[in-house]
């Protein structure tokens, strides 16, 4: 842990500038709105250690497949989030040296990311070899009112000389994804223009063998000059080369003088405009968001954000401390992430591993939406949030058919793919692509989970049932009938845990797969019974033959066991192997970094919760003791060196009452990027487990739950802590739980009365009232 | 099957063109001498399907591995074997139209490779658009006496016109490999200079950041002129390009008069000459070559071939009809390649799995040779070669331990690597990198085999102890200890059949493993217990401990077993599988082709022998009932997609009296490549499998073993054959064994007796005498 960040309730502070770790900085200050997004890149040249990221939503390209030998059934690309045209860059020249804080001299620097108003606010001095010294302050905010747009404001003083100061505002499209498979770039350029202050770039990804969408992005930028606060006429000349525009704008400056120079930028995307309407309309908007201005525009993006933290801040209460600091800047720095990814709005988008803070895994939909994503967006924004997320796999049923028939499933059965954008497979490595197919169990999961938790039963009938049927054809198909074992068996599995890959039986995916054939015959039954409504095409296709067999698939699953430890095994080779704990091979660790992968696979180390994911998804099939016996085995031989893990051990830990280990899960999970747990941050955030780390809070420590079509809570406090707080939204109402020590107090901020449990006792708030539980 | 190439019992004959398999008739035609060999392209340039293909041996290239994910544990680079200089071309040119068989009207044509002299000839009749005809006939061989050397007689003669004819023979080193993996070139041009109808070209492999040895090779010709046999004057104008050389030579030649142009070439490579060297060399071997003449080469040439003939021939007497024809061609074609590829002249060199035939694959050394490659050369070729072979791993051992080590092993445990350039492991698939492991056992039954054969124990102390115990220390630590089945037990395997990965208890590698443990134990005893000769050092490093655990894993191995069926399982999950045959799926043949990677990993289709190939090293341990249960249960599952698996059956189904199922397997071995089973000829030859060819008439056919130090045979005739005959040395005799309907004779060609058993029982032949048994 590099501990460069200060605890801090609200803000990301990076004190005193610390270069060796900027990469990691920039991803952990990076800006979002659910349209685009950007790493906490300088606007000034920099050329030291940066990955400069900036990114559209839906924008990607499908770069050739890079594999060393092909197999059947692989992808014909990998499609990648693209990295995109560079919109803050402002490079600053004074009399012939340029600002970059890799060669001047640096001091009084911060950079700190304001998440209660979503500001990356940077200032520092900068020395240069001549001893001339400026200060330089930089805010700048991606707007969440003004989704395509973004602001920055500039300003520089000089303190110990008058001289000329030149900017130079650009937008630079001349952009590569650092990892290209082939080092290719992926844009053409398609048009460029400069006026007075201001400018525009219009790019377009290059054709491609794939025949996938081509997308066009126009980026826009206007340029206004202040000196001391004052406007002041200034000369603009225009810059241009191959993808690249500028305005170069040359000042007279005297010492103390604050040169503040506003960059407004607008970046337009084919997806959301016509071919033809992109220029003009990035003009129009370019005009109204600089007639607005760069106060009004942050002070209405400010109160945008109130007003989202008003719903769905997670208050911890301790003494006011670093250590309750470094916990409430956990839990408020995943909310916030979560918050500029995705905004629920677009049914075509999703939320991307990396959201718009780096390029790595490309793709922007795994089974981490359904799996963690989606119980943060039932409980925190509108149902349609949700049920787009649900949509969104309905859209992409036909290619899931398709990527099963590539396999060699028919039938219309399906296989979701592991890595998309477009419903098509990205992933190429065998035993993922091929056999991680538990992925397809999630899909169907988080449909009962939307249903569960909004009682939507409709959609079913209109989305869910589709969807539902082919993955039960597709399991169906996937198992096979082992003539030894006299059950059903699956074969060639790769688990949540990938530190196993190509097993027999993984115990998660054969309840996975039954569980999904069970849920979709009761949906087909409650479908067929239902005297009214629409009835789904699909029950049509369904033959009585076929449900018969679905249900001997559910009746004679096979699941791996260990009778004399009285837990479900992993795989059927599990025991096979030394079983050692995570305290055996500490000077090891991470595995991942520090061992072969041959090493890895043989070892019963995990990943990432695999049988606990089971047992957490299906919670309520099992008893405690069994939880207990299988999360008492699991556990200590897990590595959590997945992001997707702490979660998922808190939520089980608190359910135990193993409250140390919860909580050492919790500060896994919350802090992981902070504190840069997998030395990995330097590459994006894990965006998608920031959800885990809500629901750490809240179906962990909270206790939520929805039992019988209501809320259930069996709070637990840390004992780190003097008490928290959180708002879940359910069925059109909200509720606060604010939870303290002895007691749990309920406010019911809705305008019906809620009937709820805490602890298994039900209670019943009138609405706007409060209730507070004791014991 | 495509069956345009004709049976003959000498020659491989493409009579008519068949442009469309053009890249399968360059593979089949291939010329090469141990130390250099090519396809047969065409001299004159070639605008259709082609492959060009010229190969120096051990000069190689670390190309950039190209892998989707990195693994902990892979390579650096991926050696491949480097397509060099084309030293063939000899462009044609008639008055402004290109001798090109794309586009001219190609009559009488025919390209026949002589197997009996190793020469390749080629005829035909071009007709230009203007109506301009010439015949063309071209020689060209790899000479086997002068192995750096090759030669080309290539006559042109025009039909119906008076006119000028251009020819242009070239060097051309601007070559790239077909699977480089990022499209980069590897050759830097280092020197080229012409004159007078002379011109050499001097390369050198790119520097690398791998810091593997870089190679120079220097290529040189001279060119001779002849019209109607008559040395003429010509001029020769030089042509320089980048990493090209050539000399225009303008001829005027009247209807019918044959211009005939010799062109000498050599290959001499920084392997075997200073660096400084290398241009004079070449010089002085052309000037001795050139001054021999192409008459008098081409005679020593077949004189030689005439020698290995002798020596190697497999004589298959039947019915003068195709049949029989095919029959020979394909034994004969298969010796022949073999002979053309490795000489064993050369520690340094190995057997490609594709010879000088293509580049796929990459590396030169697999499992493959000491499987396949190494019984041919210990029965046909002197001591040496089978030595030199054994030699080249020990000379890899360092490598090997620290391709082990890289993996996690420790104490000097050795992994040779999958396929191999330097003793570096090149391969870069997890599932055969780390755990296709049964290679290193391969590896130490060589040394038996090898001492078996010869009876040089003297090796054993000298090099082969030093591998053992390496390889006995990767197999003591690499498996381990099940508390579940209180066996030892091997994780994450890969066997021979490459159908099925990253299994558990693969039978075939633990009871390969064992036996290595055993074989080392029992080595180490030997030569603890002689009390003279030169006593190994790596005995001093073995404690008595070690020695313990060796044998503890002996005697504790498990093996999976099927009570019921009584059959050794293939691994611990094959029960589970669906068990059909390969009659059941008939119309999905070749599944490596029809078939996703998922479908083929959950079937039971097997690749290639991998149960029955451990049954085929250690016959002696097992029964025939044993033997024959385990081949009645997996060869009906048998897909034979690899070109190693045929051989092994033939030599089982002959041992077990299945003689159609080993004549059906005899034709598949033999005539792999020339019927082009597996649909990939054009890329190469199945070098390495040549051997299987051979091991399947004398092993299998002739039933030849070692059984206690003599040969011993237990012939079977296919009832399509009237007789065949083969020659075996064993141990500084040769015996020449005919087998006919109802006798075996046995000619005794050494200068001692010889004894030995037929059918079981012994006899022996007098010095020079021949015996006939009956019955």
């Amino acid at each position: 842990m590099k501990n460069y960040i200060k605890h801090d309730p609200w803000c990301i502070i990076e004190e005193g500038f610390y270069p060796e770790y900027n990469e990691i900085t920039e991803s952990l200050t990076s800006l979002g709105n659910g349209r685009m997004g950007q790493r906490g890149n300088f606007e000034e040249q920099f050329s030291g250690k940066t990955l400069l990221g900036n990114y559209v939503a839906g924008v990607f390209y499908p770069d050739k497949t890079r594999v060393g030998w092909w197999k059947n059934g692989y992808p014909r690309y990998f499609a990648k989030v693209l990295n995109a045209c560079n919109w803050i860059g402002i490079n600053v020249d004074i009399e012939g040296e340029t600002l970059d804080l890799a060669t001047c001299t640096v001091s009084d620097y911060s950079r700190v990311l304001n998440m209660k108003e979503g500001i990356l606010e940077r200032t520092f001095v900068a020395t240069f070899a001549s001893g001339k010294q400026v200060r330089v302050h930089a805010q700048r905010f991606c707007s969440i009112v003004d989704d395509e747009a973004g602001a920055i404001r500039y300003s520089v003083t000089p303190l110990n000389f008058d001289g000329t100061i030149t900017l130079t505002p650009s937008l630079d499209g001349d952009i590569s994804n650092k990892d290209s498979n082939y080092g290719e770039k992926f844009w053409d350029e398609i048009h460029k223009e400069t006026a007075f202050g201001e400018a525009y770039l219009e790019m377009r990804t290059k054709d491609t063998p794939f025949k996938t969408e081509l997308f066009n992005v126009c980026t826009g930028m206007k340029i206004d000059i202040l000196v001391n606060g004052e406007s002041v006429d200034f000369q603009s000349k225009p810059v241009k080369s191959a993808k690249y525009v500028a305005c170069k704008i040359e000042l007279k400056a005297k010492a103390n003088e604050e040169i503040t120079l506003y960059k407004y930028a607008v970046n337009l995307a084919s997806l959301n405009h016509a071919l033809e309407d992109l220029l003009p309309n990035a003009k129009a908007y370019i005009a109204r968001i600089s007639a607005k201005g760069f106060k009004q525009m942050k002070a209405e993006h400010a109160q945008a954000w109130a007003e989202r933290w008003a719903q769905n801040d997670i208050i911890i209460e301790g003494d006011s401390d670093s250590r309750t600091d470094a916990a409430q800047q956990g839990i408020r720095f995943n909310i916030f992430q979560l918050e500029q990814t995705y905004t629920g709005e677009d049914a075509r988008l999703n939320i991307g591993p990396k959201g718009f803070t780096g390029e790595k895994y490309g793709g922007s939909t795994y089974w981490d939406t359904e799996a963690y994503c989606l119980p943060f967006y039932l409980a925190t924004a509108d149902q349609k949030v949700a049920r787009n997320l649900l949509v969104y796999r309905h859209k992409h049923l036909q290619k899931a058919i398709e990527n099963a028939a590539m396999l060699g499933f028919n039938n219309g059965a399906a296989l979701y793919p592991m890595v998309t954008m477009t419903g098509e497979e990205c992933h190429n490595e065998w035993e993922i692509t091929f056999e991680e197919i538990h992925r397809n169990g999630a899909i169907a999961y988080a449909i009962h989970d939307y249903i569960r938790h909004t009682g939507d039963e409709s959609y079913l009938a209109e989305y869910g049932l589709d969807v539902l049927v082919g993955i039960a054809r597709f399991w169906a198909q996937r198992v096979n009938w082992s003539a030894d074992k006299k059950k059903y068996v699956m074969l060639g599995i790769t688990g949540p845990n990938e530190y196993e890959n190509n097993v027999n039986n993984n115990w998660y995916t054969n309840y996975l797969a039954a569980w999904c054939l069970r849920y979709t015959l009761s949906a087909v039954n409650s479908l067929q019974a239902a005297d009214s409504g629409v009835q789904p095409a699909v029950l049509g296709t369904l033959s009585e033959e076929e449900l018969t067999k679905w249900q001997h698939i559910v009746d004679n699953m096979y699941y791996p066991y260990d009778a004399e430890r009285q837990v479900f095994l992993q795989q059927d080779g599990f025991l096979d192997k030394e079983l050692l704990t995570v305290e055996d091979i500490k000077e090891h660790r991470p595995i991942n970094q520090k061992w072969s992968w041959d090493r890895i696979l043989r070892s019963c180390f995990i990943k990432q919760a695999d049988v606990l994911q089971g047992l957490y998804f299906f919670e309520e099939e099992f008893d405690t003791e069994t939880i207990r016996r299988n999360f008492d085995f699991y556990e200590p031989m897990t590595v959590h060196e997945s992001s997707l893990s702490p979660c998922v051990h808190v939520i089980q830990a608190a359910k135990l009452g193993y409250n140390e280990k919860a909580y050492e899960m919790y500060l896994r999970t919350s802090r992981l990027d902070l504190d840069d747990y997998n030395n990995d941050t330097e590459d994006g955030l894990h965006i998608t487990s920031m959800a885990g780390t809500w629901m750490s809070v809240v179906k962990g420590f909270g206790g939520m739950r929805i039992k019988d079509g209501k809320l259930a809570f069996t709070p637990f406090l840390p004992e780190q802590w003097k008490g928290y707080s959180f708002r879940i939204g359910f069925r059109g109402q909200v509720v606060r739980v604010a939870v303290r020590p002895g007691e749990v107090e309920v406010e019911n901020l809705s305008s019906q009365a809620l009937s709820l449990a805490i602890n298994g006792t039900e209670i019943t708030v009138a609405a706007q009232a409060t209730e507070v539980v004791k014991g």
